[in-house]
């Protein structure tokens, strides 16, 4: 149908698929929407409405909304994005798990499977688990017309986005530039989009979680290390190296703690999950806490996570920790505030598990250090989407890529050079 | 000529001027173009390049290239962006003088007027001031046909940039929400824009300073204050509040030094002009710089400019206040590198002038500090465009807005609406 158009219209060659993409994005955002609401908010003409209608629905890319039926005949049914259409395979890989999850194009679980696993075993036993694990979900979950659009996958490490290729990642030996993105993309026939797991969990944020109202944030992470995805007039940053947001080696300038990056006071090193299991060896050694020495004792090792346990039974040493922790991290964050001037900070990551006491720490050193004029409407909060985050990022992080406008308008083509032969 | 077009196709009213638009882009960013190559560059068709060049040279925002003729007709001349038929107004105003450009569509100066004033004698008087200088210049140089495109101002203090208003400036009292935008707009009846003196020097070295090459740098000015103007992905970022960038009250945490924002060890307080004046008068008073106790009972009063003066004649003292001052400076640069991972980092402003001691300070403590990652290609300049930053970035920053792609869409519809009458 659209061929004829094309060789009447010469503009339309060039901005028939734009027209398409822009529709299309307007029925994902604001959608259901009937014909006529896309003529009035897009000023396109009504013919040109049809055409690209008809095409996005031959596309499977939007499907009518039956629900709605209204008596006015199949060309008065509004149009949604058709979400179940498609699959999207999200991994979210930690230093000791993997979780894979099939989502559809909304970037909610249908079905997720997870493992242990430790990703010093190296990347190609990693991976090969990581293939079993998508093979069963696909296996079980795919029915035939769905189409797999593609994969998105957060690891704990950097990695330069445009490649896929992690880059010198630390917990990771033996990862440096292994092709992650095209081991993906060459099994699975898909496009495939790699990044570190903060970056991934921020876009789940921003997706679906406290991001979704706010146009500059930052998400924490704090576990084994610290670090932050920052998102900047609505978009993720990912700076020049793709490193922004490496918050972990910020110095806290009055401590001198070594790191292992060779510098000291590093924030990581006084205030993630193991300088919190450090000092609480240190009070169970000394005597400072009979509650941690008990539970040294008893389980054989302490974690941050028995520190917040304590605490909640009233270990007053537990409390201090959890505090000084919350204070180091908040009087970095305070310095970013001030430069960065976001609305909205999410503290996320396993030791944001210690509760109340770490965010009420870390708030009271950005609003005691921060400009009064950058707090003014910040808001901080833990994280809703906790443990999903990193999954839900993995797809909103894919699904942000294969529907950008440029790819949308690359589909349209792609299915107007189908010509009406395949009508 | 273009009415008939747009009623035989109704795409074309909406696209027509996105066209328009897109075709003034790629002349601006990448002319002398001819109409060949812009039909290549787009894939539009020949005639519709056609229609809108013509329509573009009606408007004056292109130009015919007469130096390029070549023989093939004037259908054969490349098209230029007519940087010369339109008038910038651009205003830097500081604490203690203001500067008065006018300047062609390329940001580049025409003619200049300053005086020195004070902005604490309040809006009206100084705004008055600004008026007499602007009138000047456009009495002078103003020719008949060269319309006035808008004005960029920079003053000092935080600015809410979609109003135009002041916002609380520290050192501006009475200019809390006073209108400067609606002030000049109603007066030159064209559109004003007005942000604080950092981002708009940061716009200049985007537009032709350092920055040009970087999508994403930080330009710091060091002056009486501290701030910082952030360009992310190629774009000025200004934050929740307008407020980003503002790094003066950062807290150094190995001081305590009180500062008037009610903090202590603020990067300003510390490492600003200021804080050098005032060590350079303990020299003075305790002995440690003859040089300075000479210098001082000679001119009555010390200030950076004379430690960095002294510094060059060997005085000691005044070497080791320069790095103090750089290496503060560059303690708390380190941690954004950190976060923000930007490709260059620009120090402007009169405490820049300190020279080369002054910057290696700075670059020591960033090396030092940031992630190796971080800084892998990280450069840190000193500005180029030194004392121009303001001016040339206030007419950039006009520019930027108002040759959008959306107002430029605007102007090429409303001289569609003219229509073949005016023709």
């Amino acid at each position: 149908m659209s061929q004829p158009e094309n060789e009447k219209n010469p503009v339309f060659g060039w901005f028939g698929p734009a027209a398409g993409a822009a529709i299309f994005r307007i029925i994902k955002d604001f959608g259901p929407l009937s014909r006529a609401e896309i003529v009035r908010r897009t000023g396109l003409s009504k013919s040109t409405v049809s055409l690209h209608a008809e095409k996005l629905l031959k596309m499977g890319l939007v499907a009518e909304d039956q629900s709605q039926r209204n008596g006015l005949g199949r060309k008065g049914l509004a149009l949604r994005f058709a979400a179940e259409a498609g699959l999207i395979i999200a991994v979210d890989l930690g230093a000791t798990g993997v979780e894979v999850g099939l989502c559809d194009l909304e970037a909610r679980i249908i079905a997720c499977r997870s493992e242990s696993l430790s990703v010093l075993a190296g990347p190609q036993p990693v991976m090969e688990r990581i293939f079993a694990l998508i093979d069963g979900l696909l296996a079980s979950y795919r029915d035939g017309p769905r189409k797999l659009f593609g994969i998105g996958m957060g690891l704990p490490g950097p990695v330069e986005f445009g490649s896929g290729l992690p880059v010198s990642p630390p917990i990771m030996p033996g990862w440096h530039r292994y092709p992650v993105r095209q081991a993906l993309e060459s099994r699975y026939g898909c496009p495939a989009y790699i990044d570190n797991d903060v970056n991934v969990m921020a876009c789940g944020e921003r997706h679906s979680g406290l991001g979704r109202e706010a146009e500059n944030f930052i998400f924490v992470k704090i576990g084994t290390g610290i670090g932050a995805g920052i998102f900047c007039d609505g978009k993720l940053y990912r700076g020049t190296q793709g490193c922004a947001g490496d918050i972990g080696h910020v110095g806290v300038d009055t401590l001198d703690t070594p790191c292992p990056c060779g510098n000291k006071g590093c924030l990581e090193s006084v205030a993630a999950g193991p300088a919190i299991a450090r000092m609480a060896r240190e009070a169970a050694a000394n005597g400072a806490s009979e509650l941690l020495s008990q539970r040294l004792r008893e389980a054989g090792a302490l974690t941050a996570a028995d520190v917040g346990d304590l605490a909640d039974h009233g270990d007053l040493a537990c409390v201090e920790m959890i505090q000084q922790s919350g204070r180091l991290i908040g009087q970095v964050l305070a310095k970013l505030v001030n430069f960065f001037n976001p609305s909205l900070i999410i503290i996320g990551g396993g030791v944001a598990n210690l509760g109340g006491r770490f965010l009420a720490a870390i708030r009271e050193q950005i609003y005691q250090r921060s400009l009064p004029l950058a707090t003014r409407d910040l808001a901080i909060k833990r994280s809703r989407l906790r443990e999903r985050a990193g999954m839900i990022g993995a797809a909103a992080m894919a699904l942000e890529e294969i529907f950008s406008h440029g790819k949308v308008m690359a589909m349209v083509v792609q299915e107007g050079k189908k010509g009406p032969a395949s009508d």
